[in-house]
């Protein structure tokens, strides 16, 4: 049996394909969310990446910001619960979720059955989300996937003291014109994000075993001057940004069970 | 008798020179401002514009974040008390000055014998600011000068619903995408920062009249918001960005009342 989960996020567009609830058998991203093509395209790729027909899918649900757009969706579920499935089926002793996705970052505390218990989210301000490493990464002329290994190569503490994406942009600017080495600056930018999201994370409540989802997990840089922040160990998984498409393949699996029970 | 007030902000240095605590007989603005020769440059300037040397003025009296690198000063004013006087100078009546600079907003609360009784302050949060001004002024391609005349072409209303500077951008790209009209979207900002200064305001406590002071003020889409923001007119005056360079011109004057006694 074959369920099909879609996060449709407002920056990328993520599907998972899940056999009998258990494992995962294809995957695909697309750099591209909500109101664009992105979400059929990644249908259409875990279709291909998974040697399955859209007819060998049992039950799609879609989640995300985008989810109530998508026409070859057959259900529809929130984000949060998703993220909270996704994370239990990945940790099962998550307690903890901090999610930093494109345009906000949220933290979930989950109770000991692995339901959402409560929730807080930043989608107002761009610092503290995935948002304010774009721009960084704009004005230092990297990439995102650059973030991590220059992180690495820091040897010496660069305090960026603007909280404000705006303002700490020009405050990068005047690090460069100074010749504060890129690096520095990079880890600067990993603790000034990480002290965001720490307080955001300590008012849900902290508790082992913390896990990090969304794509921002995927750099080591990130999640170590997170895990000094708040001083828990952090654990991540090759799945983290596809969190929200895994929960939702977990949710499509269980409507058909519950359907042919 | 001549005193010289300058004010050096974080974008731009102003002074004024002042004869016997009443006249103003010269000012100067230089586009730049902390940390450059700017403030120097205003110091020569307004003295040539004034057709006097240094020798002719009395006291230098220095305000505005970059106050404590001026060599030229023979002393430092905060900027608080300075925008309390100089506004007073200008206003017998002034009760609350809201001042939108490059880089921050301040609203002022003055009592009956124009001093300052309360004040709020946003440093933290490009929105709100002059910055928030710029950033858009950018991605639509005009010039600060430009907004006040599209403002007065609007004839829709468009809502940017993002408070943040860098969220608000995105919303403008893609109202730009939908063919909305650039003078629409002027409005639209001119309404978003009116609303976070308004609520800055309204925390010091409004009462008549209400003084605006800083370049903002000069763009008078911006203050027609603000009014209908808070409900109040508002004031301005052509020194409204001098208005710090002008209360630390007479608190120099009120040094050599002082000292002559
Ligand atoms: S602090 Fe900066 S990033 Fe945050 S809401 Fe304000 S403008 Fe946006």
């Amino acid at each position: 049996v074959y369920t099909l989960g879609v996060d449709i996020g407002s920056t990328a567009s993520k599907c998972i394909i899940l056999e009998d609830g258990k494992n995962i058998v294809a995957k695909a991203i697309i750099d591209v969310g909500a109101g664009t093509s992105g979400p059929s395209r990644a249908i259409k790729e875990v279709l291909e990446n998974a040697n399955l027909k859209r007819e060998d899918i049992k039950y799609i649900a879609a989640t995300g910001y985008g989810r109530n757009s998508l026409e070859e969706a057959d259900f529809q579920m929130s984000e949060l619960s998703c993220h909270a499935k996704g994370a239990y089926f990945l940790f099962p002793n998550v307690r903890t979720i901090i999610d930093i996705g494109g345009q906000d970052s949220k933290a979930l505390k989950i109770d000991d059955n692995g339901m959402l218990e409560n929730f807080v989210m930043n989608d107002k301000c761009a610092a503290g989300t995935g948002r304010f490493l774009d721009v960084i990464a704009k004005v230092l002329e990297v990439t995102l996937d650059d973030l991590e290994k220059l992180d690495e190569k820091s040897t010496k503490d660069v305090t960026i003291s603007s909280t404000c994406t705006v303002f700490a942009e020009s405050e990068v600017i005047s690090q460069l014109a100074k010749g504060t080495k890129i690096e520095d600056i990079v880890k600067g930018i990993h603790t000034s994000i990480a002290s965001r999201v720490g307080s955001l994370a300590k008012r849900v409540g902290l508790r082992d075993d913390v896990i990090m989802t969304g794509g921002v997990a995927l750099n080591k840089g990130m999640v170590r001057a997170l895990e000094n922040n708040i001083g828990f160990k952090i654990h991540t998984s090759e799945y983290c940004q596809l969190n929200g498409a895994l929960g939702a393949a977990l949710f499509a699996y269980q409507k058909y069970m519950h359907k042919t029970k």
